[in-house]
């Protein structure tokens, strides 16, 4: 065969749905010399990622690890070790992510009740009171908290609450929430959790940050049927990721030293100040967009300051800006999808991303496209 | 919390059963900037991954491509997709990998005949003909060809022939051969295959070559059930890998470049080439360790070029060997597993490591061990 030649990435501004810019120590740390995934410095260092993922997640819960796979894996680590077939399951549906929730759930044997919400808004607590009502035993209630297909931030407290009151688990999907604004595991009651390392942790993607608590541990512990997924089986990971080190898969070992620095990075800056600059991005976009007459398309007061729906004006050809803005500005920013395509534009400011220079060229290179230059 | 420094992980000779040494120019390319995972330039070089890793397997297949997970998700990528509930299915076990198979197929929902040999040892073709011909329907045959546990090659162009005539599908874990012995998927007939990049492709772990042939994507299309892995269903990932690019999971980016770098590297060199290496290489570790009165302990005729099972001598207590060739040389080799615990030393030479300055700093380290410097 004819060899390609190395490959050189052209330089991008991600400002899109994920993944974001990366802080130039984590590249660095990517590139490290590669170690045994025995080794005991390797073992060490996998004990400092868990260490900084519980300060993340603010949990104290010991099974905090990343799964060696993107954060859909960390999806299914939720779903696949907590329902076995005939589970009766409650999924908040308002995006593309609640409805894959749906998906993973079924595959797993569950029967799922279904809370929809349009896209765009929020899943409303009383929308789950009311079908949790309608269900007999429910095995868990799974909400996306910040849905990145729709730029809307679901409010989870009292929605755990009437989970833990129903008697199910209460499951919280992070991909897009964990590091650009609060989250918070045990304040809030949640008992799986999984994110991804490509949005506000600012690392490339490859790994997904689950935390189970007590309660979703012993569900894992008591099955009466075997996790279907051997790569993704907690009871098996628990014994690799903790004190036994029992051999079960081999850690992508490079991704998880970017983690490492990728945490350091978002410990270093401070959670609250990280959440602030994320807060501060989202208002300086968002008046930079009111000058040209452009709104947020999400649910107003449940925007989500990562992900920001930014609606297509009238005339605009939606498609041919995000080309432009690409190939002539760099910038990468993301379609709309499903009822929401063609609609809005999707610009994230996440982790690294979400800095005033980035939202300055942004709107200069929208303006430009807009035909305002 | 208190926040740990960087990251520096020691210097190691990664002798070991993987992951093995990444090329400089490996390295290069997995700090690499970051691209979104839709962007042209990187599905372009998505396209040029595939035609390399087709190179690789030696297959026309195009549904070749990396699973986002590491070797032991390629195994389940296989399984899950081809077996539904209450399918019969063939495993030969000969080691560590071969009873993880069992485990994966089973919690697919199969029923399971197993082909056992002794561990070191091949599984003869023989005995899989006398297990399918107890049989009654089977759906695949599925062989180890490189044990890592043992250091064992099984030949597998008959038993994919025993497979084909019984109607079944013939499924091969090369996560060890793949770039260091031959691997031919058309050739052999395989209809499924995976293997890890951390081996002899001598990139970091977190991706996992496949190849489905038409065969295999018939049965995973004519599906009754949907497969139980939403992350690694087939029918959805085709749809991702090939030329519709609908959105599934977010590629694990940089593993992605890092694999283009090896795969050039590998390809660069030849197959051929760099499998007369791993022979050579195989051989000098032999010699040299004969000189020393010790012996490679699997198969005789059958002895892994890329794994090699070192049999320890009488009085060595092999742990603290491998301590030390750790601790005071920097040499990191694996220990034996299962029955062959403390009887074996695995001394990888996978890819990068395969080289005659590596074998002497082993074989000068290893004497000092065992009190012979």
């Amino acid at each position: 065969m004819h060899l390609p030649p190395v490959f050189e990435p052209p330089s991008r501004l991600l400002m899109g749905p994920g993944p974001s810019m990366v802080a130039p120590s984590v590249y660095t740390a990517l590139a490290r010399p590669t170690l045994g995934h025995l080794d005991p410095e390797f073992v060490r260092m996998m004990e400092e990622v868990k260490l900084m993922l519980r300060a993340v997640f603010r949990t104290a819960n010991p099974m905090t690890f990343p799964v060696s796979g993107t954060g859909s894996a960390g999806m299914e680590f939720c779903f696949a070790n907590l329902i076995e077939p005939g589970d009766e399951v409650v999924v908040g549906v308002n995006g593309v992510f609640g409805t894959r929730m749906v998906d993973v759930a079924e595959r797993c044997g569950a029967k799922v009740t279904r809370v929809d919400a349009p896209w765009g808004r929020i899943v409303e607590a009383s929308a789950v009171r009311d079908a949790l009502a309608k269900v007999s035993k429910p095995k868990l209630v799974a909400i996306v908290h910040a849905e990145t297909s729709t730029g809307a931030l679901t409010p989870v407290e009292e929605i755990s609450r009437l989970a833990h009151d129903a008697g199910a688990l209460f499951v919280l999907d992070t991909v897009t929430s964990l590091g650009g604004c609060p989250v918070e595991v045990d304040a809030w009651g949640v008992d799986a959790i999984y994110s991804g390392t490509q949005k506000c942790l600012s690392c490339p993607p490859g790994l997904s940050p689950v935390s189970f608590g007590p309660r979703a541990l012993e569900v894992a512990a008591k099955r009466r049927t075997k996790v279907q997924s051997w790569y993704l089986d907690v009871n098996l990971l628990s014994s690799y990721w903790g004190q036994e080190r029992v051999y079960h898969h081999t850690a992508p070992i490079n991704m998880n030293y970017a983690l490492h620095e990728a945490l350091r990075v978002v410990l270093l800056e401070g959670l609250e100040a990280r959440f602030e600059r994320h807060r501060q991005s989202h208002l300086a976009l968002k008046a930079g967009l009111a000058e040209l007459g452009i709104s947020i398309a999400s649910q107003e007061g449940h925007q989500l300051w990562q992900l920001n729906a930014v609606g297509v004006p009238e005339g605009l050809d939606e498609a041919a800006a995000r080309r432009r803005l690409l190939a002539e500005f760099g910038i990468e920013v993301g379609a709309g999808l499903g009822p929401l395509k063609g609609k809005i534009i999707r610009v994230g400011l996440m982790g690294e991303t979400a800095r005033p220079e980035n939202i300055a060229r942004f709107l200069a290179a929208f303006r430009a496209c807009l035909g305002r230059g």
